[in-house]
């Protein structure tokens, strides 16, 4: 099941090492400008090869529209796009054919599928995400039209925390740090653990800017919960909060409360969602990533007749996920606001007369 | 949207204040016996008035099957079931008629909808998830058929953690902790908390045991993903964790990976999931609430005329609400798992070919 | 599965037999009055027993609305309806406990799932429409505030086919008759079949009226390609055409083509739907029903262990399904117009900037 | 919205004048052999360009496949396949660009979202079909493997019917005649009518053998209501019938009625569908196109100032769709069947106890 959303909905396909990768994005209104630089911008941000601290495969992501689009226009008919794979190794992967490399989906699409495409992890290769930016550059053309924001970087990494909050400095950042402060820090760990053949975890945190009130579909639809599904089917991430998250559960309901004055709310502990419904307010989520499973130090694992190995893997790989992950984390973020802003144009009957009468 | 799953389908309806909630399951395969006795005890143990640690309203929360049901087998038609509101105290709830209490969907509702069903909350009140216990349950007896089984309990409150994990022990205890070492001091942090007119906050644990490995669609419908939608969905939670959990993003992958031998995985940090697929390892994970947003401190809010208002909260509610959620994060475990289990029948020709030929 | 509607959603229940069937209504735009005599109304138009022409058996069909709605309002949240069966004989069907009924779906319900609810058919029960019209009357609330009116009649009756079209004689007549010409003659073919212990077929004629240029989401949620789904989901149909329909198909271009004027289209071959939306005219559908299949006459037929039976059938049957048939024809046509005139809120830019800026 | 199925989904995307079209089949088990050849013969059967009967339009159709194959095999993950338009001829459209061709999607593309891609008429041309005969090939390949056939052959042409069935004829006659005694006259009648600048109807036959009893889920996903559904998503069908179709409406109970000895079913009056349900009996259904609307003889239409303007199409069009279009009815059957077959594995608990115990 590979698409994602009710009404703004897109769909990909693809595996790391084969013909191409790519999705077709379904329900989008007619009448959007299509920026075609745009798109290939947001997936030049998350092209890997692009310095030490990704890995080193170098990939064009060059990305082609297919449909939907006529004149610069989107008509309202499915947005197709492709990139084409132009720097497979697929050699790399020889060595591991027959086994399962811990920490990855070898394991369980061998025996959920009985065959499995080896080259890179294949379908279940983070390289899929690229499709999902493509997917979310056209999401981003709508929002942007709404007055929306989506914005990334990167909170943590190997436990290294920002203390404040910079977006516009992560976008400059090369490891897209959030924090100049601690930045350095940063980088060092993701360093150090590549010298050892090791990987690190990090966080993402997302921030949604000026979304309207109304946004969530409750009660299984709701906006927190499809933020929460949506990071939670991104590579390596095991962990979602929304607003002030697991730290919520420490405190008091007079601490947690977010007091509310006639300019709206006046703190934001909730992340901009009561109900599962946006309430105005910034919306606050952050995603945290495992290390990286591609380490290069010797494990211990089986091969696909289960019999026990000691193996060391090759090829090219992220020290850090999180850090294209952050891009990814937007992206989705803001697939599931375009979702949800369509979703709420049928809420109450005012709206649909306003349309329709 | 008031379903959730894509072959093993609920649907939930009703108020807090209402006739009635209930929901129809949809997708039930036939020939599974239903044991309503079940069905009500596991509302039973969801339900209010039991102790000190919950609120005083009581409900019995009884339900009754209208259909999907012949001579106590199911036959493959929708499950409707139907719990009666008896002990409604409507009157309770003229106060905040016209106010937007903090933390809570009052404001949401109201802007999205241009109404709302003050009494008690309406439909975002917590008490829809009974509805999702009584389906839950369903799924339950299905789990149980295929040697599966579903285990919760409260991991923490107000920060206090369990230090050991004992399912049967929370069976019996008062606030369902999953640590008899720990648990006074939770109570007492509960009694401390409703003592001052406030609430504390609390996280849930919840562990499936024995799944097959296959369990879960990607890339848009991977295990943990639509997990994670599912506790979010539940009122109060804000985060929301597999295995590890946010904790693998200050590991290193030599750290956080799971060695394989011929007996399966050696360590669980994965929490029984690789690239959205069960591995066969235990599925854990944990989920986090707020604390409850009813508090009966003085408050700072507005109106619906947006005029600012300080006001106390009258009525019944719970000190904590991740108590009776844990039942809850349980009931939904099993509904995800319920609806993996009937996607991933035909993940490959074999299996098909099984059937069919 | 057992929903309808992407958007404007119903989830019906229940069985003939069994203690009550209902339906859940979801995605009902909050604002909309309640008019539940309306609702009434409507499933007193369906309701069996009313004369000579229809079955015998006496249902009240009485609808009690749980949830959803709140001083009268819609609020958004899913209404929830129940009819409590109240008149069900289920010993008349001890003799067709272990045999299969030629025409109808006891052989495919027992096949399929190992297991059937003999008593009247269970969930294959024509009575299940009663919760498709309780959810239409929602629908048809909905379309008259926009100023949209469905209408239905029976077209003809035993191949003895309308002349003329009127749809407010319809509603009067004891069979819902569109031609007062030709009504006696259809009453005759059906009371003549009746007295041989047979029955006989029919078509009903749905139209709608006012629907808005823009409905319907090529490619696969055409309007005409949902209204045959729906239509064809209704026990005993067999054939769906839209305007000219099957008759199209003996005709030249030249002569099916609906030539246009700046008043809109001169002709309605197209039956108000181009290119699966809908285009300003009124959209026009003919539904034919098989001859009800529970005849009285001996019949040869297995029983559950596949032995030959003859046999002849007992108890309370309407010689023509197309009568009812009509009012669920209009009931699902009216879903599907509501369903449809959510979903194009979200066409084009226009439409949304109108709303959110 | 332009994915179909619940299980084995495809999704189509392109424009008849743009870059390409192609398709997503998402829910192929792993496991099939997936032959390409096979697939490209089937477009070549529904390709433009072979022969008088049909446009002069001639484009290769040449079918790329782009993911979820490896190794000849299907691997569980998205097949995309995409054919490069490449004999297209936009300026044969500039004469219609400003104006409403009778009969064509143009009018109502157009005022549903606010902007249309004129060339060949876009996304609403009959060219997309092409993505559909891919996809339903794959489709063919699951069915075959499971020993299920699907045939289809045209019935009739300008009212000229069939007297005989016989599929194998059709496939080899140069319009797919069903039956070699009409067929001489049914190719007069289309080049009379080609010659007169006009267009004939036709009426395309789609069997299937050897579907296994159970197929389809009631109450709203029934075999036949989403065989109505796909066939009315054709282009150009304005009727579809199941087994004896509209003409069950003039027949007596006891005359449509199948009896059941103990080898089955003695008749097929219902076309193999009981209950929505397959009784495995030959699914039989009948499938009505309208003459092409593009005609050369002068009409009467409107420009989208809303001017009214008498003119005459241009370009190259077929001068009856029903031929090709019977292609595309067994396609879509195909697609029908593969995604009951995969829903129906859960019908029951012995059916989920073989796979899981």
């Amino acid at each position: 099941l590979n698409s994602f959303g009710k009404k703004f909905i897109f769909t990909t396909f693809g595996e790391s090492h084969g013909k191409a990768l790519g999705c077709v994005v379904d329900g989008v209104p007619a009448g959007l400008k299509i920026d075609e630089a745009f798109i290939q911008s947001e997936l030049d941000r998350r092209k890997p090869g692009q310095n030490e601290f990704a890995t080193a495969r170098k990939e064009g992501d060059s990305v082609e529209i297919l449909s939907g689009v006529f004149e610069g226009i989107s008509t309202g008919t499915p947005i197709a796009m492709v990139i084409f794979n132009t720097n497979q190794k697929s050699k790399d992967y020889g060595n591991i054919k027959d086994i399962f490399r811990p920490g990855h989906a070898d394991f369980t699409y061998f025996y959920k599928y009985g065959i499995r495409d080896y080259r890179g992890g294949g379908r279940s290769s983070a390289r899929e995400t690229a499709a999902r930016v493509a997917a979310g550059a056209v999401a981003k053309l709508m929002l942007k039209d709404l007055g929306i924001e989506v914005k990334s970087g990167v909170f943590a990494i190997d436990g290294i925390e920002a203390k404040n909050i910079d977006f516009e400095y992560a976008k400059s950042s090369a490891i897209y740090s959030i924090d100049k402060v601690v930045e350095d820090r940063q980088k060092e760990a993701i360093l150090k653990a590549k010298n050892e053949h090791d990987s690190v975890g990090g966080v993402a945190f997302v921030k949604v800017k000026n979304a309207p009130i109304g946004l969530g579909e409750p009660i299984y639809n709701k906006l927190d919960a499809r933020l929460a599904d949506a990071m939670m089917s991104i590579n390596a991430v095991k962990g979602v909060e929304i607003g002030e998250g697991s730290d919520s559960s420490s405190l008091k309901g007079s601490q947690n409360n977010d007091p509310i004055n006639s300019q709206g709310f006046i703190s934001n502990h909730s992340g901009g969602i009561l109900g599962g419904i946006s309430n105005g307010s910034d919306i606050d989520l952050k995603v945290y990533f495992k290390p990286t499973p591609s380490i290069f130090q010797s494990q211990q694992t089986v091969d696909i007749k289960n019999a026990e190995v000691e193996f060391s893997l090759k090829g090219r790989h992220d020290p850090c996920v999180a850090i294209r992950g952050s891009i990814v984390a937007e992206s989705m973020t803001a697939l599931v606001v375009a979702d949800m802003l369509l979703l709420n144009l049928a809420s109450n009957m005012d709206k649909i007369k306003k349309i329709y009468l």
